[in-house]
C-alpha cells in the first residue's frame, strides 16, 4: 500500500525523513497531536490548508527541513493524508509515496511480489488532479504491471497525457486553487519535483521511519 | 443532472425511445420489475451483464429496437444504470445521456442556465472509463464551461487524450473485459457511436421520456 497525499503530507513526510528526522508519528485529530506534543513530539499539522495555531508547525515542506529537528519526531496531523494513512492500516505494508521519492517508491515496490494499491488521499472524499498524477507515474515508473481496475489506467492515460508539463495541469487543480490563496505556490512547485530524494518512509509501530 | 451508464444501460433508454418506445420505467430490483410486468410492461434488466431469465429483454440495445415494442412501456432494472438514476431523484431535472445522443444532450443543457452535474454510474461504486469518457465529451461538446471540481477536469483530460479512437480505450476498460465473455462486442461498438440519434430522454413521474 502506497499513500499518497502530494499537497502536502506525504511531500512533507519525504521531506523530513530526508533532512534528519527520527520519526514522523502520524495520527487522526489535534488532541491526540497536542498529547504528543506533551511527551515531547514537534507538533505538525493544518486544517483547510491553514496550520493549526497551537502547532510547531503547519504542512509545508520547508518547514520539515529544520536543522534544530535532526533526531526528532514530529507528530502531524492534516486534513486528508494521515487521515488516509489511519485507514490503510490492514495492508501488510504501508509507505509513503510522493514525486519527491518517485522513483525510490517504484524499486521498493519492485523488490518484492505483493500486489500494490495506491491509496489517494484525495480532498474530502473525491479524486484529485495531484495525487490521481502520482498514481499514474508510479504506475508508469513500475514498468510492465497488471491494472486491475478502470481508476488505474485513467491515471496512467492523465500522467501520459501531461507528463511533460506536470507543474501546469497540477496548477489548474482546485487544490492548488484553494491552496494559493495561502501564498504557497513555492511548496507546491516544490512538491512536484521529481525525485529530490533517494528514500521511502515506512510505516511501523504506529510510526514513519526511513527503511534501511 | 444527466445520469450516464454507456455499457449498456443508458444507451439501451436513448436507443428504445429514439425507436418507437412510449417510456421507460426504472425500478431499483427484480420484484418491482415483474409486478409492473404484470401490469403490461415489457421487463428488462441483467444483474451481473446476464438477461434476468423471467425478463422479456436483457440489456442490449438492439433487443429495444424491436418493432412490435412500438407505443408500448419498458420497465428496467439494471447493476449500475438505474440504481443511479434512482439515487439522483432530488435533481431539478433528470436527463439520460450516452454517446449516442451527445450533441443532443449538450444542446439541451445548454438552453437552461442551471448547474449541471453528470452522474457517471460507474461499477458497484467505483469509476469506469466508458462513463468518464462521456462525461469528458460531455463537456467538450458543452463549450465554455466553468469546471468546478478535479474529477471533471480529468474527465475532459481524458476524453481528449482519446477522442479520435474512443472505441480503442473504451475496449481497454474492466467492464468490457467482464461483458466480452458474454459475447457483446457488437453491442459495446454500438454504445460508443457518437450522435445516432437526435433526442433526450427526460424523466417525468418516475419514468423516462421523449423530450418534446
Amino acid at each position: 500500500m502506497v499513500v499518497v497525499d502530494i499537497f502536502r503530507a506525504t511531500s512533507c513526510m519525504v521531506s523530513g525523513l530526508a533532512n534528519g528526522l527520527k520519526s514522523i508519528y502520524p495520527v487522526d485529530n489535534v488532541e491526540e497531536c497536542l498529547a504528543l506534543g506533551r511527551k515531547g513530539y514537534i507538533t505538525a499539522g493544518e486544517r483547510g490548508g491553514i496550520k493549526i495555531e497551537a502547532f510547531n508547525i503547519g504542512n509545508s515542506p520547508f518547514e520539515y527541513m529544520n536543522a534544530e529537528f535532526e533526531g526528532k519526531s514530529v507528530a502531524v496531523t492534516t486534513t486528508n493524508g494521515t487521515h488516509a494513512l489511519v485507514k490503510s492500516l490492514t495492508a501488510h505494508e504501508i509507505i509513503i509515496g510522493a514525486f519527491l521519492n518517485l522513483t525510490a517508491t517504484a524499486k521498493h515496490l519492485q523488490q518484492n511480489e505483493q500486489n500494490v494499491v495506491i491509496h489517494c488521499a484525495g480532498w474530502k472524499g473525491t479524486v484529485n488532479i495531484e495525487d490521481t498524477l502520482f498514481a499514474g507515474a508510479l504506475i508508469n515508473a513500475l514498468g510492465s504491471v497488471e491494472l486491475v481496475d478502470d481508476a488505474s489506467r485513467i491515471a496512467h492515460s492523465l500522467y501520459l497525457q501531461h507528463k511533460d508539463n506536470l507543474n501546469h495541469i497540477a496548477e489548474a487543480s482546485s487544490h492548488a486553487k484553494r491552496l494559493s490563496r495561502f501564498g504557497i505556490e513555492k511548496d507546491l512547485e516544490f512538491c512536484m519535483t521529481i525525485d529530490e530524494y533517494d528514500i521511502v518512509p515506512v510505516y511501523r509501530d504506529q510510526q514513519l521511519w526511513l527503511h534501511k
